[in-house]
């Protein structure tokens, strides 16, 4: 399996590199001093020069978009695919037999049943072999597993920050169990679970599509995927396989009259745990995290504090209804996606984990 | 009491007239056919005219400001305070006296309870004596006692959308009790009630603070008044009165980077209501009402839809848990504030109920 | 040729009714007191009830949009085209031969020569024998045309700012002229008129364009069309007619990250006309126009005082290098298009001018 | 005078860092690997955490501000002012004569004659004396001086992007003399500039002013400062030093409901210089420049490519008047103003220009 060169480098190619998890992924590689970006492939604009199609990358990226046939990717340590679903698992068999290391931003391999895949996708699975090994990249959870890792499937925008909302939860569902497995019942009620979203428009993908105009989008506010959105049964995959339950999430997505940013309001039932101080289950929970920032107590973090970077902020509160109310932010488009598979990356060929990623948020 | 004068012209003033709220009183009273604008007070511009503060006003407004001693209110057949809360209290006796109706968009006549009020808002009240007679003004639900008002307290932005969202099932639960007063429970969980609410940047009023500054606001989403919100109490009082029963709500207020608009999420438990066709309760509640609107089962309003106009949108949704999720939009400035008021003076005055209020919202 | 029925009705009817200005007709339309709707077509989306794409519309407009053939404009008093380039031209004779003016808001007969059409808009005029008679229907200079005009053509948003923004200045010119006829040359530099507009992005439609994204277009701003913009050839048509002078126009459109609004920023080297009173002379030419707004010496007009309204603002400053400086504002889509296009069809149908056209604009 | 220490490190001050760019130094100073942040001050939150203020700052930024008195700044290599007006010069003489170099990103050295300061600023001069040795620093047309300065007046940010623009075109004025001394007149009409410029809303500061809230500038454009803006007479007076010729320039500036960003439009009127191809001119004239980007002929830069990098971008165009239009986009707050004095600073100290300016712009 791929490491990186004797010379420290790791040669990466994408994939799908006209969205915006592409352009974001190419602004991160090309400032990422290990990194060596080999090729990037587009059907649609082979031919064109990246920084015709986003400026902001003149005189940092020299490549142009290639057809993917002739992009040899098995040259690269890495791929990453920033492409719609079905790409991805069309592809995977051949780069890892050529020993290339897959990080798949798509949703190819998030979900771990392939009856499931194609329940929420409405595609047949192309490689259901390969769904046991893929690693679910987020690296609070899967340090381990994502070193070792050939495919590492990159977590949803929503998943991310709603899973990190909740993981020090699970933790303390856990060493509940733990004190009183003859007993108490459960800390937390695990079906009564709520993530109300709230996601900027970039999280949408750039997509020439009526609802998302600028006229459409600005100056209002709306929620969306009632009947079902794709992230749900990925959050609650994690969700059970994390806490060894079963779980029931409402999940109700909205959109922001704003570019990047998630804000998730998540609310959960305490049981046994209402007694526990959770301002320190989470400070102590993420203590040792690079990415994910537990503010003081009573805080509600912004958006624009984690714009452009790939820290998850976090707030937890409780309400006199013996709730929790979990507060997070996220760049959708850092951590919730080309951050985040960077940070996997980092993590999978040995580098320092936040290498490439200290850019601090852009404020105001 | 006042009613309208022989000729059909009701002679209005406000009080605080430099804010949103106010300048939104002045559009909508301007563009009313019966409303004749008899004076308008502010301590601040006394003197500057209407039209120089708001431009849009040129050719429709021509008064200018006055000192509050000057503009001799008691000539009114109702006077609007679109003040911070103390002032409405202050005056409010006085004008009484002279047979003024008291329309009150600020806070002080909302709380029944004197206690409670000096609580939230840390100030002594200066007229407890006519709590008791003033009339909360949601139309629809104190119509009649809004015809026979002296003083009427509109609702907050948020509460209007949040009980607008609610009372359906407030009298699913009264025919609940009808029906099974031997019996079965309660139809709703009214301790497990959340509110979600997003609120557009006008909500938050014209005044100079940093937070509400556009390159604080712009491209940002954050949640806020998570320790208390002074609407947090009023939504409580108005439910428990309505149902006859104890109430939890947990209420979370976020900020929107948009200038109108309130977009509630809500979320309630159903119990014994669980095997209720929802979306016919809804439509059947707001069967006649002129400026509720109960969108398809599967709609998801957005916030253009109302803005500029007095119409509340509301779409009724069911989670796999058991859950309602209601979803309530209204123009904060219209339905949550100036044009609710001019309905409720329509309705004092023996008015059509729309008149003056039927502008189309402003799409795109 | 129509005129309105004896009822005092208006039948009106819409062709392609599914864009911003076709959104925008439909609710000025529905609001005015004179106008029955009668029929609106799309070929795209034919069936669909209007305010199931337009929300804002519920209650308010009953109809569905019909294909073009089964729409029997020929019963309407008058049919507006919102529809792109080539469309009003291909159904214009059979109207008018059943007698119903036509109101066009596209491009067909905006120019008065063919050819200069055809090299613009790259396609052959299918009705040139129609060319002279149109009428450009900018109320502030056509007013007489307009009361006898079978066909309507409507100014772009564009052009119409810069025309209000420079007649007083035509005005100038020939009264100039009259007074020297043997002369000291002209009052006003033709040839070195600038006009640096900015437009919100609804002025470009309601079209599917990755551009005009609101992840694209938001905190963004850019110039384009600097390699020729299709208002261009209009407006210096319309200056040449209206001076008699040749002109020369350095026109620069800007993309501003807003909905609604035109922001035209004219610069205009004076010549003997530099000793005149500007302000008067705009104050007088606009002293009697129900639209036109001429500020207080110093003003700046922004353009939310005309968000929604038929009304557009004007100030004019004087730089120190003899230049004037002429800031002019309307909402592209009311006074710039739909708006305008009912104040051409209440001058053509002996109504009020104003009428249905009363709205304040929505401020915040 | 200081340089940096042996160690290569370079100890930087802030005083006045609770602004927008402030905010900004703290972003690009934290990221930067030569400085060592030692103080920063401010009056109004001395004692509070710097991160508490600027949440974005969490675990990069551990200072906290002090009072000017307890800040000992004399400590210090560098002092960088981002405060009002009337600041940096009050404190310039101490902090030089301790050896420390100013740089100063207010308005105080940025006019060379106290008398026009005083009539722009309102206030005396501090130390007029200091103004002859103060070095205006745009590092393109001042890198030498800036190599030598102890006190550096960083350009406002609308000058750097005229300034920048116009360059190139003072350049081919120098060349037209030098080839033509005898004589065929002017390259360019230096009395008939116009630079029409758009900027967002940061570049007004973070003032808790009326003027500037998020329900203000949503939605809405307009021009303002007609009547005299602060920084015309510094931007003719560079234009002065630059061509050794009188210039005369109209200068508007407009608000974009924007964040970051300035986009200007100039309009220059072109004499012998007509037959000249401007492409080249431009392009050879900042070929070496790290930070000045000129685009493909035909381009229209949008403000966002630039979004939190230190590149300004440059398009240049003919109108058919004889007319070039040159396009500038920057970011404000990074080389309108922060980015451009931490580029100066390391030319001052003898760094790489580039360092910890290397950031790549956030599209989207």
């Amino acid at each position: 399996m791929s490491a990186s060169r004797s010379d420290g480098t790791i040669r990466a190619g994408i994939v799908g590199g006209t969205g915006y998890t592409g352009a974001e992924l190419l602004r991160l590689l090309a400032q990422h001093p290990a990194v060596e970006l080999v090729a990037i492939t587009s059907r649609g604009v082979a031919g064109t020069p990246v920084d015709r199609l986003f400026t902001s990358l003149r005189g940092r990226v020299g490549l142009s978009f290639v057809e993917p046939s002739a992009a040899h990717l098995e040259r690269c340590d890495v791929v990453f695919f920033s492409t719609p679903h079905g790409v991805a698992m069309s592809q995977a068999r051949e780069l890892l037999a050529a020993g290339v290391r897959v990080i798949d931003l798509s949703a190819d391999f998030r979900l771990r049943d392939a009856a499931e895949f194609e329940r929420w996708y409405k595609i047949p699975h192309a490689c259901p072999e390969l769904l046991g090994e893929a690693v679910y990249g987020l690296p609070e959870t899967a340090r381990d597993a994502i070193k070792r890792a050939r495919i590492i499937a990159m977590p949803g925008c929503y998943p991310t920050s709603v899973l990190l909302g909740l993981l020090p939860l699970v933790q303390l569902e856990k060493e509940h169990d733990g004190d009183h497995s003859g007993g108490r019942g459960r800390a937390i009620d695990w079906h009564a679970l709520i993530a109300d979203c709230k996601s900027g428009v970039s999280g949408a993908g750039r997509k020439a599509e009526l609802d998302l105009l600028a006229a459409e989008v600005s100056d209002n506010f709306r929620a969306y995927g009632l009947a079902g959105h794709r992230h749900h049964p990925e959050i609650e995959q994690q969700l059970r396989a994390a806490t060894g339950r079963s779980v029931q999430l409402t999940f109700v997505p909205h959109l922001v009259p704003m570019i990047r940013g998630i804000h998730s309001t998540i609310y959960v039932r305490l049981e046994a745990a209402s007694d526990q101080d959770l301002q320190q289950v989470y400070a102590r929970f993420y203590r040792d995290e690079p990415f994910v920032d537990v503010m003081p107590a009573g805080s509600c973090p912004d958006t624009r504090s984690v714009r452009g970077s790939n820290v998850a902020r976090i707030a937890v509160h409780r309400s006199s209804g013996n709730l929790a109310i979990v507060l997070v932010v996220e760049d959708n488009l850092v951590k919730g996606a080309a951050g985040q598979a960077v940070q996997a990356m980092n993590i999978a060929f040995g580098q320092p984990e936040t290498e490439g990623l200290t850019q601090i948020a852009l404020i105001p």
